[in-house]
């Protein structure tokens, strides 16, 4: 029950995807009282599909992951995932500390055999449908191996959640030669031009939204700063064309006669829509939300999660990884 | 006379500015005769401020920097720089490749001492103004001490071309914590603190737009990505604006109500108004177009370089750079 907003978005996300759908089932995990008064708010009660879970602690938006993972045993986000690690919970969702989920989550519920670390993987809108893009920002020194494990774990992702058989996998550079870029990307080339995986090659920013491949590989500096600077670019376009339409009286009225219009567009680009984040490559699902999401967003989250528990996307992934040590060590 | 487009853009663009201003004279560098044939379309003569210089030879795009330095000694590019290093020329403005337009600026003009490899900057648009970039991809494997480098000389031509006395300088980096990042970044944040730079601290991608600083600091790879990626969102929010307004006969009519307003947007947000990259740290300026400008886009170009003209930003960076050298001994 955290992020910026806490249960005043977590709560009523809850409330309503429990309505949408009878295939969920929900443990609310954090501090009972809070909790209880928040679901009073939204006329719901304890009891069916809807649970509680007391937890004593916060971890703090800007606290360090060390501590948070050594000192707060008994924080929201350190009991979801022990309910994962356990069986009692298929998935976690969670807005909270990033740095600090991903801490917990290595640290209580493993990475998969063949993974060294685990990395974020987040769905992005295209001109045609959409692509996935990992890792953004788990990891920042990374080598050319780790590369390769993010574009298994994207390739299966993506096989899994969008019924595609053998997704293309593309590397983020900063040209599409073979003679550009740093040498971890040129080297993890080499280790996926060498695989079963349906490498297409070098792609650069601009390809991400042009839909040129299935999956973005990158290290989590470049994928971190991909991401937001797009959220950036988007944010003040809205911005210049929010303000173009309220100029004055006749521009008003312009934005009167294409509101319909405007609308849809925005809805087609709402942000919200694309919010949760996959920690691949642990031992159970876990699913990070944007600190800052709203409750439609945070559902947003939360159905990913549900998508993900559906395609058994950790076994598909585990079966994934031992064919690909096989191939490794015949190599 | 380079570029995807060659003389059918950079011919028009040169003569335009021509005729927009006195205060320029321009040497077309390129094959005579193709230059001649150009100039006749636009009913242009050579002779008091348009003169051509002849080049035989053409360094294709996606030739091997290393290859164009050493084989193409009479490329238009080459000859270029060539003026500006025995002073014929202030300026040399080319739309060819990146990477060869770089190494021969290293190779013939040298870097400015205290400079290691000379960088890549650009003016990008925010919700208020504008800020500048770099590195944008020249460099790809970059110290901390490079990230310092950068800092220096894109608050020098900031200082210059803006007319700010101290421009705040932001690290791109992952995270707004001093825990964040990786190793470069944060040894460079250090190396900024105790300098005499108006050191801001991290900033994330987003906050290149929301022009939180006037100068942002960053490795190459990460500036491409950043740079890129924002074109390819842009790109795309366009792509789905045009749609949403395509859609039927009443969505149309909605376009032509909004036209005017939409089209004040557009130009507002058009991005071949930023275009012309420097090239920082040389002795001598050097601008860089976007390969595939079109005559307005290059013009915009060849304006930049009359600004850095008129500042002396060379001579302005080699001031600066003396007194870091002074500060650092001093450490």
């Amino acid at each position: 029950m955290g992020g910026d907003h806490g249960v005043v978005t977590t709560v009523p996300a809850a409330c309503q995807l429990l309505k949408e759908t009878s295939k969920i089932k929900l443990i609310l995990v954090g501090q009972h009282d809070v909790i209880v008064d928040a679901l009073r708010k939204q006329k719901m009660t304890v009891g069916g599909r809807l649970l509680i879970q007391h937890a004593s602690e916060i971890v703090e938006m800007h606290e360090s992951p060390a501590l948070a993972l050594r000192g707060k045993k008994d924080s929201s986000m350190r009991v979801t995932i022990n309910l994962v690690k356990d069986g009692t919970a298929n998935a976690c969702v969670s807005a909270g500390n990033t740095g600090a989920l991903m801490a917990t989550a290595r640290y209580v519920l493993k990475t998969l055999p063949g993974i060294d670390r685990p990395a974020m993987c987040t769905i992005l809108p295209t001109v045609d449908t959409h692509t996935h893009m990992l890792d953004l920002g788990a990891n920042v020194d990374t080598n050319a191996e780790h590369l390769f494990q993010f574009a298994v774990m994207g390739s299966v992702l993506v096989s899994a959640i969008d019924d595609i058989e053998s997704p293309t996998v593309g590397l983020l550079n900063i040209g599409e030669e073979a003679i550009k870029g740093n040498e971890q990307v040129k080297q993890a080339a080499k280790l996926l031009e060498s695989s079963h995986i349906n490498y297409f090659g070098f792609i650069e920013g601009d390809d991400i939204y042009q839909g040129k491949v299935n999956v973005v590989v990158c290290d989590g500096f470049a994928g971190n700063v991909a991401l937001k600077s797009s959220e950036g670019v988007a944010k003040m376009i809205s911005h210049y064309l929010k303000k173009s339409f309220n100029k004055n009286l006749m521009t008003r009225l312009a934005g009167l006669f294409a509101y319909g219009v405007l609308k849809q567009f925005r809805d087609q680009m709402d942000p919200r829509r694309y919010n949760g984040a996959s920690l691949l490559g642990l031992r159970g699902i876990v699913i990070k939300s944007h600190g800052g999401a709203d409750a439609f967003a945070f559902k947003c989250a939360i159905k990913e999660a549900m998508i993900e528990v559906e395609k058994n996307v950790p076994e598909r992934l585990e079966k994934e990884l031992q064919s690909v040590l096989v191939e490794q060590r015949a190599v």
